[in-house]
């Protein structure tokens, strides 16, 4: 047994998330003290005074602001507040109802499915594992699934909601403070970035630790079937997340896409001119698909790792012995990092000042190496707390001796390929280094070399990160066989805190300078917040590739954790029915880009004809005497997610099933495998190729080096091509790279709730021939 | 035993290879009677001069062909002719050198690394299968194999040569019959590209028959050595294949992306115009890439599936008891598959006559039906004739009982999933069908969206290839385990003959168009070679399909012979050192294809700024009142060629070794099975998104329906976009795509000819941990 007694592990995780949540809350506290007057009164009502006015800005400006900021939150309340609130349109209640009956269907699903295994039996059947022992009923495992699972849900559509709430009540923020100069505005942005940080660890390890101890009173000692129905929670956490993902990613590139085209392209007017009637859109979007739906991947990653974690667990000598505290190492870890990351916010909050807009970069990125360095410590004394010093873990129908040091090992590596992908990510993806310097440099000959180089780039992004999770998988695998990679996967996103914060920062910081340039701000201001946004656009494709190594992770922890529970004792390719499976899944993330892609591309075209009509038929628009309909726009986006997102969900939802279902867990083991290892090359390659086209872009735009400013200005031919990879990289970093993840997590995830049924059921058309 | 004898199959065999080339030299003789007198006189010497002239034509114009045909020939003798001639220049000799080298260096690597498995000891061993056996020295198989490398490089290197000889002596040929009407253009240039398919099936099928019989005459009874060592056949055959594929990719890509930059974007002037300086590399550079290129990669996948299937077979039943005529099934059916598609071929030029020019497509496909239905019977009466009824084959440590009629459905299926995919490929890429308007529609919005359309489609375009070989494995995969595999890749490769001879017909078309245009002809004559030209990249798109999915079948093939000659009883995904393999694998693909691109891109480049530095510097050139430096572009592609072939080979050919030799047979085989179903994905995806850009700027331009007519004309907007796409998709489709067939099978065939190293020798950095 560990050092750390049960009592003190239930209070340590208790506490810490209890922590997080409040330090979530301070920060909200001080990003609400930049003190917004709010009037009634006319149609436009609220209204944004800062503090202290800086200079040669006047009401009217204030006033803008708070219109806009109006604005954007009746379009983020089309999208996402019907999941909470009454009296919205018709509309609403059908997006509502979209969810719900989601919800309603895929739970009944399983009840149906699970309940069926034991064929709707109340009595206690022989444990699967623990020879011997009886475990409760598999109907009780159906019930408590299902259970889990809407609980994952919600938890997953709560974490999206409260960071887009805190987003959009901190961007109008972060713009006020850029007044009073750029140390002030980051310190905004980045609290704002914390509390979606913070709220989205706390709450996903309080739910989960809660759920875990209630679902106790009815399970008692039998731990195998506990957590067996507690991996349903990874599964509702995923299926909110795919859908957050595909509708949010399709949204805002719809907007994106469609703003671009007339407004950059054909009207040649700036990027966020409120002019432009799809620009709240656009900035609605933003918070759509990179807040809520990075928001809900992650916190899918999370839920799932430590499910399969958990899981492996439960059925090796942890869950034989009743070993408490061991059993809850994996969330130990997570309450230690929550821990971690509240000392390393200090950092960029209190500790160190940003006095210079050369000094965000580095500020950010420091809070990634700070908060890997304090997490392997807080993972070394963790693993020699909790764990005993010498255990077993279930290695495929065989036990494993893994000593507590094994585990140090197989969380740090997670950690450290985490800033490993992430660095990165940032070398291929930032202008300051060469490659997004050739991709530019490319722009001489036209849109077709830059398209040509863009592609290069992003398929030679793949190499470091994949090697990284190589090693350690091999590490992890090695030492502590699938426990370990999921505690690998775990390990990677024990810093989530940070990395979200990081994250928010971005599209917040993006938010704020469309604001300040919807509000016609002085140069000075604007300056400030492109700033800030550059920096943000770093650390979302850093994010992006922490989303994307952690799924491949987490993934391959699901599908340890679902071939043991099939029952299978090796996944072997030159078996016909595992090798189908393998090229097929290979094929999985293709048709899905293609489904994405194609539906961003259709809503864009969409938006193009409708903001080319508004400038055609609203006299005055250009000349800026007339306003734009807005919300037509956020219409179209809204309409286009919503529909768009079903075909692509159908298929991550339905292959599972039936692969499982028809063709046998062989070939749903290949189809989950094939899926991974060729997903992960598509997402990273399709996220980084995006963010090195939208920086090439900002790189001429911006014409800092000589370099840069031959091929610049804006709206030279360069510039011109330029902005179409742009354009044609928005659906590839935003909607169908980052999409992928949950592709792979989601199939696995749900391939391992359904096991049992398939064990029992499966693979009919084999069976037929 | 079945109902052939050995004799008469020993007759059979050769009787087939020689009447194929018999057939071709036949076709030859009728393509040379279109007759051309040559002249010497000016510095350019050659005159064409077609036998009836039609109407306009005069003299001028023949000398303007003849000057051409010169120019391309040169261009072609810079790049490949220096294998066999001598007195070339200086450079040449340098190219000649690099091919030499390699050879060189590689046997000598496959001579040590396999004379060292048993200290290269002359001493006969115990046979590795039939146990009990005496078999040679692994010193002799180290020779022999070093041999048949040899004989496979040179016999791939003499297919693409010939099938370049042929295509540019036809090429003008064409043109000339194109004035007496498209009938007659067309069986000239379908009786060019059946001397190429003709010649290459045949020669392959002698040399590998002779080399057989040779070997034999030192190995005696000793099968199971005697077939090990003929693998070596197929990796000649592939490792020439890269060489042709990707420098010849990079040299007509480079070449047709540079003229087209400058020339159709900057300049306005049509393609082929004889202004451009680059166009001359351009149309060598389709010889290079489509001809050479396509024909070495389909002799290497033939090679390669006999090859595989003939060594699981010398391991099987057929092997220990010494059954000629079954082992040589392989052998037998493609003797019946050249008769087979002579009598295909004979509808085609003798039986059906084209009249109209929208006879031509159909006619095209049509050759590929009739030889899928007459190979269906063919594989039938060789499959009840060779084999005996009932026999037993190797599957993984286990033999498998099998029937005749097993083997039947294995090569029939293989031969009718090729059909589909062909058919699928064609969809896709075909102007005719709505996949490619609808891309062609999207380009109103400019090329952003062009791009993402044309993207999404690629991605689409995999799900049916991908269905179709997944049910080809399947099926025979369960009835014939991997020797089933290797015969249905020989299936679908059984008409490769038929195949070839469609594939090359596309760039010798297209080549005639270029040289009509370049020397002015008439409008009607124009018209009908850009007929001819149009059906030809609908096939070319259709060669790559069957490229692409007969690689994937072949290298699971070689892949499996690989694990049974390794000795691995099972490939387990669930072991650490296979699932980095496979991840690993997984990521060479978008390493290899960013390689790729890249170097066109810079190739690209180059060519540009020597195109605009010519149209700068020299007087008079755009008034067509000077002649531009062809040579110097020519010189630039084959440079580029060259150098930029060098990382992406050392790439493939390294991988195989590193892996086996490090990290052992395992990884090794978890790398082979990633890069198969990773690759093969990005391979069709990227072909297919390449071909339809191309044939939706071809759509626009040709303005056939009121769609059509409303993006276009030359020049439009949306024609810009279309044009902007097609540029991006040279590399993907002529390129990247089909240089992944060679790195899927090359380095598959590359671990079977050292699979006894490195079960010898190999795993060294696991053996130290």
């Amino acid at each position: 047994m560990g050092v750390l007694s049960e009592g003190l592990t239930h209070v340590l995780i208790l506490v810490a998330s209890l922590v997080g949540i409040g330090f979530a809350l301070l920060q909200w506290f001080l990003v609400s003290k930049v003190r917004v007057s709010v009037e009634s009164g006319n149609g436009y009502s609220d209204r944004l005074i800062g503090e202290e006015e800086e200079g040669v800005d006047n009401l009217d400006v204030s006033l803008k602001c708070a219109e806009i900021q109006n604005a954007i939150s009746v379009g983020l309340f089309l999208q996402w507040k019907r999941l909470f609130s009454s009296g919205a349109t018709s509309f609403l209640y059908t997006e509502y109802r979209y969810l719900c009956i989601f919800m309603g269907v895929f739970g009944a699903i399983i009840f149906l499915f699970l309940g069926s295994v034991q064929g709707f039996s109340t009595k206690s059947e022989p444990c699967t594992y623990s020879k011997g022992n009886l475990c409760k009923p598999a109907l009780a495992n159906a019930i408590f699934s299902t259970i889990a699972f809407l609980l994952g849900a919600l938890t997953s559509v709560l974490s999206g909601f409260l960071g887009m709430k805190i987003a959009t009540y901190a961007n109008a923020r972060t713009t006020l403070q850029a007044r009073k100069g750029v140390g002030k505005a980051f310190i905004t942005a980045f609290r704002s970035g914390a509390v979606m940080g913070f709220l989205l660890s706390a709450n996903g390890l309080l739910v989960l630790y809660v759920s875990i101890n209630l679902f106790k009173l009815y399970y008692g000692d039998d731990w195998e079937g506990l957590y067996e129905s507690i991996t349903g929670y990874g599964l509702g956490g995923s299926s909110m997340a795919l859908f957050g993902r595909v509708g949010g990613g399709i949204y805002t590139k719809a907007a994106d896409v469609g703003a671009d085209l007339v407004g950059k392209v054909e009207r040649n007017i700036p990027e966020d001119d409120p002019r432009n009637p799809a620009v709240i859109a656009d900035n609605v979007g933003d918070n759509v698909g990179d807040i809520a739906g990075m928001g809900s991947d992650l916190f899918g990653s999370y839920a799932e790792s430590s499910c399969a974690a958990l899981f492996v667990a439960s059925i090796s000598q942890f869950g034989v012995v009743h070993d408490y505290t061991a059993m809850s190492y994996p969330l130990i870890i997570s309450a230690m990092g929550i821990v971690v990351c509240l000392i390393t916010t200090l950092f960029a909050t209190d500790l160190f000042e940003i006095k210079n807009v050369s000094e965000i970069e580095p500020s950010l990125k420091r809070q990634l190496v700070i908060s890997t360095i304090l997490m392997t410590a807080g993972i070394a004394m963790v693993s020699f707390l909790a764990l005993p010093s010498e255990f077993t873990l279930y290695d495929f129908g065989t036990d494993k001796l893994v000593k507590n040091w094994h585990l140090f090992f197989c969380v740090s590596i997670g950690l450290w390929a985490g800033l490993v992908i992430g660095f990165t990510t940032e070398y291929y993806t930032s202008n300051a280094y060469s490659p997004v310097q050739d991709v530019a440099d490319s722009c001489r000959t036209g849109a077709a070399t830059n398209v040509i180089f863009g592609l290069a780039l992003g398929y030679k992004s793949v190499i470091i990160p994949i090697f990284s999770i190589a090693i350690a998988i091999y590490v992890s695998f090695s030492m502590a066989a699938m426990y370990g990679i999921a505690m690998a996967a775990l390990g990677m996103l024990s810093t989530i805190s940070t990395g979200l914060a990081i994250d928010a920062y971005g599209p917040i910081s993006d938010n704020a300078g469309g604001i300040a340039e919807m509000a016609g701000m002085s140069h000075k201001i604007r300056e400030r917040t492109d700033a800030l946004d550059a920096a943000g656009n770093t650390t979302a494709a850093i994010g992006k590739g922490f989303a994307i190594g952690s799924a491949a992770l987490v993934s391959l922890a699901l599908f340890g954790a679902f071939v043991s529970r099939a029952g299978i004792k090796a996944v072997d390719v030159l078996t016909p029915k595992v090798f189908i499976g393998l090229i097929v899944g290979a094929m999985l993330p293709y048709w899905f880009s293609a489904m994405t892609m194609k539906s961003v591309g259709s809503a864009a075209l969409k938006m193009v004809e409708e903001v080319r009509r508004q400038f055609n038929t609203i006299p005055g628009l250009m000349e800026g005497r007339a306003k734009p309909d807005y919300t037509n726009c956020v219409k179209i986006s809204t309409d286009a997610s919503l529909r768009e997102m079903i075909p692509p969900g159908a298929l991550v939802m339905l292959t599972p099933l039936i692969a499982g279902t028809f063709f046998g867990v062989e070939t749903l083991a290949g189809v989950l495998a094939g899926s991974l290892v060729s997903g992960v090359q598509v997402a990273i390659s399709a996220s980084n190729t995006g963010g090195a086209w939208d920086n090439a872009k900002k790189y001429i735009e911006a014409g800092a080096s000589e370099h840069a400013k031959s091929l610049g200005p804006k709206g030279s031919d360069p510039h011109k091509a330029a902005v179409i990879g742009d354009t044609i990289g928005d659906p590839l970093k935003d909607t169908s790279g980052p999409s992928l993840n949950i592709l792979i997590k989601l199939m696995a995830v749900e391939s391992l709730v359904f096991a049992p049924f398939f064990a029992a059921h499966g693979g009919l058309l084999f069976k037929l021939l």
